[in-house]
Formats: C-alpha cells, structure tokens, sequence
C-alpha cells in the first residue's frame, strides 16, 4: 500500500534494530485519514470475504482502530481479545491464549468471551504489527477452541524479516499484509516489492 | 441517542449494582453500524467545535474505537493515552497522570507523549463510560499539563447515579453525554430523559 509505505518511510522511526515507532500515525497518534484508507485496503484485499466472514478479531490497544476501520466495510462486528487478568465488566467464560510479547518482554493472557464466538463462525484477524507471530498465534488459538474457521490474517505493517509470517504462511494460513518490510538495517526501512523504488 | 438507549435496555446487563455490562455491542463486541452512528452524533453535538478541534483524546482500551468513529467527523487525529509502565516502543518524554479504577479496583498511570499534545491545542475528550470521572479527571490532568485546552468531554454511557458527571459540569465542563442514565436499582435501567416513554 504506496501511501502507508510512504508514511512509513518519512515518519517512522527504527528505535533499535527489530522495533519500528509508528506511534506518530497508528498507535497512539492515530491519523484518521490514513486509517479510513487502511480498512478501505483491507476491504479490497479480502473481497473474497466479504459475505462470507461474520467477525473481525483483534487484539487491544492497538488493533482495534484498525479492526474497527475494516469492518465497516466487511458490514460485521469487531471482537477485541482482552488483555490482562480481567476485571469484574468481563465474563467470566472466556477462551484464553498466552502471548509471549517481544516488545514489553513479558507473558500475557489474551481471552475472549466465549459467547462472542461461535463454532462455524468465520474469522478475519486484523493487527497492525507481524513480527515474531506471537499475538496472531494467540488468536488463531482462540478460533480453534471455539472450533470458528479462520479466513485470513491482515496486518498492517509486517517485518518480514521476523520469522512470523513465513511461519503462518507454510502452515497454509493466508497472511496479507500492507506494508512488508524487508529490512531496517542501519536505520532504514527497505520494504520487500518496492526496493526499485525507494533507490529513485 | 434513542438508537444507543434501545439498544442498552434491550442487550445491557446490570451486573452489579452500579456496573453495567456492554460488552455486547461496545467494548469486547464492537458493532461497527451502532459505532458509526455514534461517531456522527458526537459531530452533530459537537458541531460547534469541528474545525476548532485540533484533536480527539481518549484512553485505551475500550475509548479507541468510539474516539476513532468520531474523528472521521472531525476531520482530527485521535491520540489515545496508554495505560500502564509503557514498553519499549513508547517515548519516554511523556505527560502522566494516575487514574483509580473502581472496576479493576486498582490504580494505573495513563500517559500521552509530550510532542503529541502541544501548548494551544483545543482537545475533545471522548470515553465509553462516565461514572466516578477517575479516567476523565486523569485526561483533563494531561490536557492541563501540556497547557492545551479542553473543548468538553463526549461520553457514550454516563451513569448519573454517580458522581462523575455532575462534579465536571459544576467545574464548568462541557459534558456530553449520548446516554444518560438515573438509575440501575433491581437490574433495570432508567435513561434519565426518557422515563415517561419507558413507562410505555
């Protein structure tokens, strides 16, 4: 997606050698414009899906503007996985999932209310970082418990060169991402079809 | 909001007594039509303000989706305080102030970073409930110190049987709330300007 990759290249920063702030645009700033542009993406990618998936899942903070700007389009619901140990507003039936997160270096559950997902329900996964796949690996995990089928990942910006894409996509799940990142060496992101490009 | 008090009295769960569930269609299960409408009725509200704004500020988790929905109105950026110790991906220049949550029963830090939130900008703070007006207190702390100005709060549920709301107006903020509720005594809501067609 040309307009994210630019926004990428102009304002992002590489803060160490695997982690990219898009704090500026996407996840605690969060650019109204480009986020309607985002689900409208997402929306075109997957219009395979349209009709057929009956919720978008993802997981708090961060992906549930993005979530949430796809499923206008999809015409379903957004169901956000809840960090945390709870509180006393949430079911206490829930599905679970431990997350490993690599930029907070630290173990969490991530739950859904079972009454929120349904067997035979079909699921598109929205989130806006693919690194090391753990996140998406939790939330497939929930799809399975509640025995809903998974349609598809879509995530916003992936770094392609974390292992968690390949390793989705050689379990035959279908990842598409806007942004891939091939590289961020030296503090430049090199995106992966693009390269030509960004040598103008 | 007639469309959101219909939907309330029909889905919501008094769970405690001052503890109303909304997870259904608000903050686990996010209906993107009723989001939409919400978003736009903030607009009509606000409407004064568009053009004035500068930004929508709201805390993560569950005020991300509404606070997005209503900044396509606006035509402004969201900014979203974080919760928490922060990771490594966050700015460390960052505004922050404590928020007691009567539902989680602990406190918590939000923050916002510093070059997010600029002196002079007029800032509408967007939230999915208002009960005891911890978390907007703690935004308004924010807004303050970054020496912006608040424009008025925009609350989807606010529980008027608490005494959030009515602290914030007596200050002299503008509060708005899309619904307003009197009371939750036996399990059954009572809207606080439409008690005669519920009586229907």
């Amino acid at each position: 997606m040309r307009l994210l990759e630019e926004r990428i290249r102009r304002e992002a920063l590489v803060v160490l050698p695997d982690v990219l702030r898009v704090d500026m645009f996407l996840n605690h700033l969060i650019d109204a414009e480009l986020l309607d542009e985002i689900g409208a993406e997402f929306a075109r990618i997957f219009a395979d899906e349209v009709g057929r998936i009956t919720k978008i899942l993802t997981v708090e903070a961060s992906g549930i503007a993005i979530a949430c700007a796809a499923a206008r389009h999809f015409g379903v619901p957004v169901l956000f996985a809840k960090k945390g140990a709870g509180n006393k507003t949430l079911d206490k039936d829930v599905y679970c999932s431990s997350v490993f997160s690599f930029t907070k270096e630290a173990v969490s559950t991530v739950s859904v209310a079972r009454r929120f997902l349904r067997p035979g329900e079909r699921v598109l996964v929205i989130d806006d970082f693919l690194a090391n796949g753990a996140a998406a690996r939790g939330l497939l995990d929930i799809i399975d418990q509640a025995d809903a089928e998974l349609a598809g990942i879509g995530i916003v910006i992936e770094k392609g060169f974390q292992p968690g894409g390949t390793v989705l996509r050689a379990q035959g799940v279908r990842v598409e991402s806007l942004a891939l990142i091939k590289s961020m060496s030296e503090g430049r992101v090199t995106f992966a079809e693009s390269e030509a490009a960004l040598a103008l």
